[in-house]
């Protein structure tokens, strides 16, 4: 029975949005997987609020990494980083060895790549498309990318007004399906991906549109059942772990 | 519950391994695939024995399709295309409209590309080396891929000889690894894939490998739960069936 | 006193136009060929009426591979593959020793970026974009390609109404000129080339603009006064034949 | 008169090298730069002891930002961030509006571009190596570079053996100038930096070695005496420091 | 005392504006150059009036590789070649050295790309746009390029009509930033460049803007003070001068 | 009858090979080209002796862009730059507007891309191989490139020793082959090409041999049949020339 980890890299559970929220996602989560799989979803006790900047993604990582260090000696089998920038994901790779790390937003990037020639994201935050463009260049999917935009709001205001976010999401869609030749889109955001409104997307803009949420999950799911690990040639354990210098990921900061 | 099809787009029954051979990739895959998964194993009634040259992967197209387009009336919810080289999977996609088809060797190319910097391919015949690099190339992935190395043996014969195949895969690694600095490896050929040997060599190679059977099976899945299509933006249907010039695939050809 | 082959992949003889239509194809290419070159044309007996998707291009391999053998047994000198998709060429020069196969695709793209920094390509399908995109990439010269525009009308329909042709293309030509910044166009579609409009089109235009037809043929002409063949490193021969296993192309399909 | 800070992510003064060697720091960068320019040096209160893997860069970035924000607010002009795989620079660059901040690795491989056509790394640590291919790539120069290679040491070791690690270097660079290709070096560490090894580098090598630490205090210079800024349409403010949600970076993380 | 030698590869002592020109641009550059770095302009006894083609550029190499020739042995430190276009940059540093040649165009786009992700450039001559954008390919950049923009006018009318080529140059840039998605802004053009006129653009247009004769001579100030030298492995002497079979760069013609 | 001129930017005449040489060249090339064609051979006055460096290729320009206009105006349909460099092309495109101006270096890299997968190249001389890469980097086919080896030699003396010359290259083209995959290879200097030497090395290597002779002249013929001419768009005319301020282009200089 794999055991996947879905870990939020900020500090849902206070801001307004509460605990509730994250057991919420919790039970989504649950609801997309397959019957075998059991997922559980935590957040960091200390972290940024929501991830809007390059310089949050980075507060975000230090909590993050104690987190799944902590997950991987608990079993877990796989882990998905809850937020689409993928924060950190090189060194929270360091830091685990048996259990895979998956980033939603690299794992969108390949699937939409599959499904079409071109993919556009749909994004809520201008802070985020110059950190997004970067995230695809890593991912190795630049030439696929047909362009990013941004359907303006705050990511912590997403879930306030469905119908509003669906349709400035579906007008920011149709510019890059026009404009961009874009053949899939990706939502740009994790608060985004919990509308689970993709269906009502590709109803009105005729193309596939990837959830980051499942294409995490189920990419999380894949590596667990293949028992898939990532290469610690590319994601070796850092050398003052390694050699025992520091006992703790949290004795590196000093 | 998920109905995926496995489409071998050679006459495997007819060959020497006869459909026991089928009947076994049938129950290999189901005993890996998510317990509510059903998977289903079928072979063309006409085409190349192997694959293991371009020419051999066009003539392989045109019963494939005719294979996949009645495998999408009978509702499957999702195909693989059980060759590595994913032949004319674009046409392929043409061809189906509800039901996504997946290419094993395109999804090991973004599972490995999750896994490390850089990968690197086994396959078994010198003939698809450049097929394989022009299909790196059209996933996007060119410059993630380390090269491609040929363990001598005629696909045919990968079954006959698992210790010797092994060995053979592990002194192609390690040179792929040591000398082209690669991270990762992707078993390059379904018969290799079905020997079920990845565990073997990552512990002798200490990268991850990926296996195409299982990354093309698990990403069946992941599209089918997710409820992911093809976009028509990329793959249309053909402009002779969509106008009704002509009413079947089969009349393409006259 | 070179001879080269012009060979049509689709059953162009059984379509409405009828074997005058290949018989006028030999006396234009001839009348534009150097005077002591000997030009044939021949069509398959069995393939495709026209060449609108990447399924078509696939199901036009077959019988092609089989026609070409022929003609290299035959003694010509070059062939030039009859269809700007260029399909199965790859294949095509597997199965040819000593006889180059040029696709006037690729030979026309290759032309184009010697005239200017940039070129576009007008042609007459929206099912053959992508596809063509592709065969570009395969090309390397994805770079120098400024976009691709579709002239609306059927592959079929383009000997019927010139004059229409004509406009239509001028009209998609401009708008890769004035808005996709080409420095020089390609006609993208055999029967456009054999309109013969190219000096008409440079008149309204004032970009040198790239007849396939033509590029095909006086490529062919090249390699066979250079007496250059393909690499048997790239297009190695298929193992079955070499080995002797099957004994015929024929023979790969069972 | 130009203020330059050169502005150390980690906490350099806590280790054993102590307070004594940041100040060193800035009489060796002192006597190099123009002599209207005023260099002070600083490291973070906490950070990491050296930076030596990809979690390292991540946990060196908040305390950075604090530091580099007083010091714009102090009528700095320039900054330079003192460790050669610009850790966090961008978020640095969302932080400061009116001072420019210089990444040493950043400036060095486009100082070494200018110098030859291919350059090649050498650094101490292998935790780096994939971390310093993603900054090239970021930097827009990964097509320059020839190779990254490692001379054996720990970074807190490299100025207790100048001699051995002289030597070192010159091993790894001659492989990369003969095995490689590399017109010319770039010395992947600050530490190798301030040994001030360049000189004796090239007479050995025959190639130009680009010191990171003076390629960064130089750009530093230029920026301030050109008055140039960095691009806030690439680095916005954060949107809760720009909307005043938060008052100061330090509330960022909650 | 660093000595920089600003060389004009045009005959601009023999155009309308005189002598005067040279020595003002000489008088510019000192005022912005570090206060121990001696700054002396110079142009070539014969050359093109201005550089407006790809064949001024080729016709300029000559006369102005003799004037560096002979700078090297009077003993300057560095050299910016006088022209944005970096004509024959890669023949100037085979003819030199000790003494590093800087091209502003080169500089300038390197320094644009550490300010933001994409630069603009805007030029005064349409002849030089299709050298420019080979230009950049040969530093590396193409990848952060954004476009090229025409302010319309004569290069030697550039410095009659301040305010009319401002307005320009605003219009343009802001084309490119809003179009193009520039996020800083190169001046393509070194009569533009000693109008001084950035400060004036970033004011106007929200992004820094580079001025190539800054830019260069900054940069030439760097490798003088860091003592850095090209790569004679990407820059070798020509054979025949370096064997003795010539004496003198003048005798290579004849 | 399409008159082709065949022009050396060198002035070989004046060399020890004297005007036979040039003479034999043209009896060379008339009996390699079509019955119809007819070809004349000239070389410049003044020029330099051999073509080894980046500064001896702009010296070529001048004397050949006056020979390329008496050329166009003369009435010759094509020219082809008698120089494997290309030296100049660009400028010498801006110069004809009826002619095109062919290169044979980038015609032999063209030629050599639809033969294989990847292409070496074997030249003469060290001071040429960053000049070539760069070359092959305008033709847009630098991801088609192997490698560029260099038979040592003189570039004057490689008709003196033709056996010694053939080994050589034998040498160098079989590295390229097994250490660098090269499918085709391409013989990149001219006094090489007109050795006739390619079929000798074609047995001896097992890939296809480009002569850039061979695919100049075959070029120009194929751009003279079909009336193709070099786009204005990339190559305008002069500004000076074109508005008249100067009536030629002995004028430019001044």
């Amino acid at each position: 029975m794999p055991r996947v980890l879905y870990a939020i890299p900020g500090a849902l559970s206070k801001t307004a949005l509460g605990p509730e929220e994250v057991q919420r996602r919790e039970k989504v989560l649950s609801s997309w997987s397959a019957p075998d799989v059991d997922v559980a979803v935590r957040d960091v006790p200390t972290g940024p609020a929501s991830i809007e900047s390059a310089l949050e993604e980075y507060l975000s990582v230090f909590p993050t990494a104690a987190l799944l260090r902590d997950a991987e000696q608990e079993g877990f089998d796989a882990a998905v980083l809850g937020c689409f920038g993928d924060p950190g994901l090189d060194a929270l790779r360091e830091i685990t060895t048996r259990m895979p790390v998956v980033g939603p937003g690299e794992a969108a990037f390949h699937v939409a790549s599959m499904l079409g020639e071109r993919f556009g994201i749909v994004t809520v935050a201008h802070g985020v498309v110059s950190p997004l463009r970067h995230l695809v260049a890593r991912s190795g999917l630049s030439e696929r990318l047909a362009g990013i935009a941004v359907a303006e709001t705050s990511v912590l205001d997403v879930t306030g007004n469905r119908d509003g976010m669906i349709d400035a999401v579906i007008e920011q869609g149709r510019a890059l399906i026009e404009r961009r030749d874009a053949d899939a889109l990706v939502l740009g955001c994790m608060s985004l991906a919990f509308l689970d409104i993709t269906a009502h997307l590709e109803d009105a803009l005729g193309v596939p549109v990837v959830n980051p949420a499942k294409a995490g999950l189920y990419t999380a799911e894949m590596l667990a059942r293949a028992q898939l690990r990532h290469s610690k040639r590319t994601y070796p354990q850092p050398a003052k772990l390694a050699t025992g210098t520091v006992a703790r990921v949290e004795d590196l900061l000093f």
